[in-house]
């Protein structure tokens, strides 16, 4: 795509696919709207005072469906929002196209280059004259990185002269960072500073976003302060849990029409997101294996029937292969080399390096046939065997099938919407430092209250004398932080 | 679309959506090939003797990759092949339009209209010069009823004169076939007595379609011999089971993107594709309830933990609702007022009457949002509530996904192979006559025998002393017919 | 124990193992009643008009708390019973008890010697000056047989004057079968074939006898008429999956305490036990692997995640080992051998033979401990590694447990009375001849409704165009016989 | 049973029920050590050091098989021990005998009153001159809270003369307490201010004594350092959840037979424990109900497909209630009331006040039939319908089957003994202040690794990079603290 800004008829700025869709997106948005109860609750609790006036929000978070009812939440409570995704697949462009049209300015789309990612991202960040937002939305951490890359840079080109180097670096895409910068610089050499300074906060929603701010913080690099949605209960033991136990099966099929029933599938990795992968696997009649580093998460996979074995073991026997690590070089294209023909390899985890693609792609004789988008065969020249990879290797649910579904991210998102009402309300009180915060527990408590009601539930009602004999109020919050749900 | 003939540089014909599909579609076939070791070991089996030599077949079932796969197994065993879907919805246009190019003459494209699906099967059956096909592969028996039908009409013309009369019938769909075969009778009065005359005879592979051909044989009514292929064991306890459990599922993600978890399911029958539905809703974390009228299948869900209600009862309750059923009139437009707002409601059990989509059309003051094609939002006048409608009320998981997956469609087929080559090779014999029959028990075990290998499974063996024991040979059948699996 | 037959005050025989656990025995008949709908409402139905007046039952059937309520359904239908068990170690001594002081002659107590066992049985048999019984009702068929044998013998020693030899045979039990008929001749040599004479039918609820039946009815040697309780779809779909579900878990946790969670277990076999055993063990968190020889067994096995290896292949890492098959000689003493210490061994099939016991006893240098009755750890003297074994190799779930729930017996046991009450009503009409009969579906789905209200179920009702739609009456039968459930 | 200590030919003070149980708990044991790896790697480990040399150990923990195998590696490790029961209903007597026989101190046997019981704890915590324990190992907080009570009323009466008041409370059991600190304090006033400076710290395992000790710390009362070993993931993810998941089902079976598929439970609480037991239910084929008061909780709960709901909603129309919160007055007499005939009714979570066992006794005219120990029927006058009450309202699991199998309780008791290794190692070092302390992570994952041999598993190791790339040693611990599992 050419790299230029449109503008809507009202002047609102933005970059999408195909503005034609923004019917149909509009119509998944409002269907959408009635599986979000949190996120309309919030509407309706806090849209009268607009409490976000004056504000002005950037999101980097996938640009779906789901994340179109958090812009328009935001928007109601009174936001002026840019956006853009924090994934080149992730972008559903129908959803990305209505936001634009009717809400907000939006820079992403499905299937974007690296350095279209960057593009967009650095648009998001972009609010003209004036700086940068007062708040940041952001998932993985793309928008703080880029921020604190900034600064680190402008303030090294103050002190040195030096310009960053893209050469210093092997990372393809940090590469591309770095240059972003460097162009950057010449034209306004106080630009990521004057962001800095205008920040009130950032709200992180994943675990390798939250561990990138807590190594900040622990670094004393982290410029502004940061509210760790991810473990928020409500959002670390939901999405993540749930949503991948509907989101992996659905990508599974959407990408390869596979049956799961009778196959071997080798889940690496059995934290939240592995949970919920083994679960739906197991549950869809898969023998599910699972690797792990961890003594106590293989103790559980365990007590769940699930046998705990290395990679290396089981490479030549298992069907389906899934990435939850958070971590990198999980499964690398040695193990590749040994998998059954057509074995299924993606990941749901985290970036793209959980699986090792350069490997893959650099590998002597490779073959890849795109069977459709997302969905390519790799075959070796050895054996004239393939292996199917999704997704790139990108996160397999938001390339192959549409994320994770509005109820489980109706939870995330408001937990979302309330750090950053927090983060906006404490702005000039001095409360929060820059440093990571978690939200209180009765906030947690509550975004879980607020998606009940869609369900049927009826929660039972402490007596005083109850609440007394175990010593917790009687309306909450009922568990100690170190409760492990 | 224009409803001509075209033709391939070969010469063959066919009438599909878009041909250049043929080479996405060669690629899924590919990968559908390795899922479907009982059709491959079939050509591997059968191939090196041509048995179908001479053979022409006709298919009246789903065109999709799976179907591919079985369309050229049949040719690579030496038969000439027409081919039609049994579903205005099924097709998967790059599947008919490889095998188009490749294979076979086929007349399927993925929303056909009604008029467009009986030409569509006309044309199958439609040989030239000679006379019609001299086997017939059905599912759900439309291609049986359309020669029964015209043999009928030709008859009645012959003795009476009368043209059938469209006007004779309520049915929309049954007009459209009484004016197909009105106006042929015109030009051949006696084209489907001559197919009648050809016909060596038809593996069925529903419960709908054998239910028609048991109900011909009681009537006398029925022309040749049938093969039920339904009631194998590797049909009927693997396709309507596994096969649902996964394909139910994966249309209501792919039509919805809601999350089932936490949602209140109704199942209506809990038959063999009830009990898939069931457990692929139950393992997703839905509450699952269903609806019975016999009692003994009513006590199986009991048994597993699944309430037994009636539809009046929990209708108001529900979020998702499927029918399962093979009757008619399950979800009746009284039903559908009363349930809750954005409620999904969709079939996969059989015709598109299980659901009333004729009373929800006529509703006075109804409308009808397409959310997008398959995934229509019916809004109700007096409340403003809206129901969302799956695959216009046909089979959902042909509709709105692929249909089953490769591996459970592979045992079905192998079925319909070894039934095809059963009557081809029996046709002189006299073995069959016009009655139903089904595939003997040690046909049965062989086309669970050719899966094994793929699932890296290894049997135990029998010794002759353990044989005599229990009474079976050692190689098998190894159960009574009686027994339920 | 003494074999002697001792007599209640009321002049009734029995022999029991203490007669002060009746009470105690009755307080536990009371609470079964309220989980057995079917066998409570035949009292309701059939207690007033007493059809069973002036017959005598004679049962051999498992004396367990269940059967005591099946029992006193037969005498409130007017019957007089005399009753042993079918296994050495299935009697509830409290049961027996109940029953012996209050309602019929019974002859079982919990741990009889094979000796003692036949003596039983016998005396069950033995109703006096008249002969034996008008009915029977058979579990495994050892009534029939000692019937079947006794008749063989005393026409062979009319004939030839040749008595039964013990010598001629190496197996144990039947040595005692065959001295027990040699013992009898001498006294009175037509006391088989009055039996046979009296005898109206026998109905049978296992697969192991249904088996001998089938065999007796082939070879032309079957002496009366006899109905296949066990093929009822309310009786093998029921009590052999569903209650081996719950009572195999619990044989083991009885027996043995150990957590299945986490364990290794092998199923050998996977028909309807073994199905119900898989998923218990898989639930309850086992890793579970299944052996079979039927490849439909199999594949359904894979469907379900189940892996399908050999005992061989996997004899070395399992935890846990369970026969269900119906077939003799699986696990052989050398399996044994090669398990890991303290590896569990047992059976919930069929008879002992299932497990290599005999070669476990021979086995030079072995040692055995009994931890408790029916847990027994046997040492090997190589490796000093111990397995245990539960119930001696018989049934555990009755041995290590008291068998099935009460609610899963009064399926089978309502099909029992039905088949009774069958055989008697046409004991002078001729219908039934010297073959082997199934119930007709609508008694089968009359034994299912009468189990829908204790569970709060409630049944669709077809309208009458529903049923004329799928050609069924709207009052049942539902199926057509081969459906499988 | 008098309430007079014995003693051992060697002079070790005991009271047990049957002495000659002695070996059945020793084969027992012997079977439990294979099941508890984590406790004979201990051993192994600290065992030749001897580090418990000197020491002095009093517990007050179920008196099971499983605790067997903890006070045995306790004293393997050279500590001397003396033990009572924490549980009225919780000790097995072959295993007190064992115990009491070959290794510590024992007074407990099941079935003790409430007067017994307080004096079984008196005497454990009585090492005759020079005063008390130095470590205590509490399973609820009674050991810990008689010393805190005895502390209190020593000083009120060295202050004020006065001596505890049994009449000042309603509690029966406190009443009990109490006079048991005022007769001793006639005898020695000082007595439990000598055991508290004796006193070198607790580790408690459950959450309710957990509870407790954090009130005392909060309060500013607590008397010595403690650990709290109930929030080590190994235990409460473990033995609460699994453990409870095995037990259950065992406790419902082995009391009253009955069949739990169909039937409609409602769990109350869906904490750790709660999950485990609707877990159980669930997979058994239960319909489950759940109440709660925490929306977090119940949100999970509506994840998995359980419906959340109050208890007066639905209890009439469920067959079997189980508590478990950890608080008081769960199920009111008023509940029981309306319960349908032969409802089961028990508690898995804490004391017996979770259910109304008080307002039921004192019911008018309500009568109780009890079934056999710890199975009573409680007949309502009104309408002759009756509830089973399990355990009369004390752990079920405990009080009707043998508690939480071996193998979990290896995870939670490795726990106890690392714990007990720590205040002792520490005992001089002031390091634990009096305070309640957790477990470092890394010994918790320690404990894990400790289990996962005996189940076959293999962990992967982490390369440098890797544990570079998310910030973790290579060799653990591999979670921050607020991780949630």
């Amino acid at each position: 795509m050419a790299l230029s800004v449109e503008k809507t008829t009202s002047g609102r700025e933005y970059k999408v696919k195909d503005m034609s869709q923004a019917d149909f997106g509009r119509l998944e948005i409002e269907l959408a709207e009635v599986e979000m109860p949190g996120l309309m609750a919030c509407r309706t609790e806090f849209g009268p005072s607009q409490p976000f006036k004056g504000a002005r929000i950037s999101g980097s978070l996938h640009m779906t469906i789901q994340t179109a009812v958090l812009i328009e939440t935001l928007t109601a409570l009174g936001a002026e929002v840019r956006w853009c995704s924090c994934n080149i697949f992730s972008t559903q462009d129908h959803a990305a196209s209505a936001i634009a049209r009717d809400s907000a300015a939006v820079f992403a789309w499905k299937g974007e280059t690296l350095q279209e990612y960057w593009w967009c991202t650095d648009r998001c960040l972009d609010w003209g004259v004036g700086g940068g937002p007062d708040l940041i939305v952001d998932d993985g951490g793309d928008a703080t990185l880029l921020i604190h890359e900034g600064v680190k840079a402008e303030e090294e080109y103050e002190k040195t002269g030096k310009l960053p180097d893209p050469a210093s670096t092997d990372n393809a895409e940090f590469q591309i960072v770095l240059g972003l910068i460097r162009d950057g610089l010449k034209s306004d050499p106080k630009r990521f500073q004057k962001m800095k300074q205008r920040l009130v906060g950032v709200s992180e929603e994943t675990t390798t976003g939250v561990k990138r701010l807590y190594q900040m913080q622990a670094n004393g690099t982290l410029l502004f302060p940061a509210i760790n949605v991810n473990d928020s209960v409500t959002k670390s033991k939901f999405d993540n849990l749930y949503g991948c136990r509907h989101s992996l099966p659905d990508g599974l099929m959407r990408a390869t029409d596979v049956m799961i029933a009778g196959k071997v599938s080798v889940v690496c990795g059995y934290g939240d997101v592995g949970k919920g992968c083994a679960a739906a696997l197991k549950q869809a009649g898969s023998r599910v294996i699972v690797t792990e580093i961890d003594p106590i998460c293989a103790l559980q996979a365990l007590m769940e029937g699930i046998p705990v074995r290395t990679l290396e073991d089981v490479v030549s026997e298992a069907d389906i292969f899934v990435t939850t690590t958070g971590n990198k070089d999980i499964i690398m294209v040695d193990h590749m080399k040994k998998m059954k023909n057509n074995a299924i390899v993606c990941n749901i985890g985290h970036f793209d390096n959980e699986i090792d693609m350069m490997g893959l792609e650099n590998y002597p004789g490779v073959k890849r046939i795109t069977i459709k988008p997302q969905t390519d065969r790799w075959v070796f020249p050895e054996n004239n065997s393939g292996i199917i990879v999704l997704a790139e290797g990108r996160l397999m649910n938001l390339g192959c099938a549409t994320g994770h579904p509005s109820f489980v991210m109706s939870c995330s998102f408001t937990n979302q919407v309330i750090a950053q009402l927090e983060l906006w309300k404490e702005r000039a009180t001095g409360k929060y430092e820059k440093k990571v915060y978690v939200l209180p527990k009765h906030l947690d408590e509550k975004v879980a209250a607020l998606h009940l009601g869609k369900l049927g539930a009826k929660l039972t009602k402490l007596t005083p004398d109850q609440a007394e004999y175990i010593s917790v109020p009687a309306e909450g919050p009922y568990k100690p932080a170190h409760y492990r749900y």
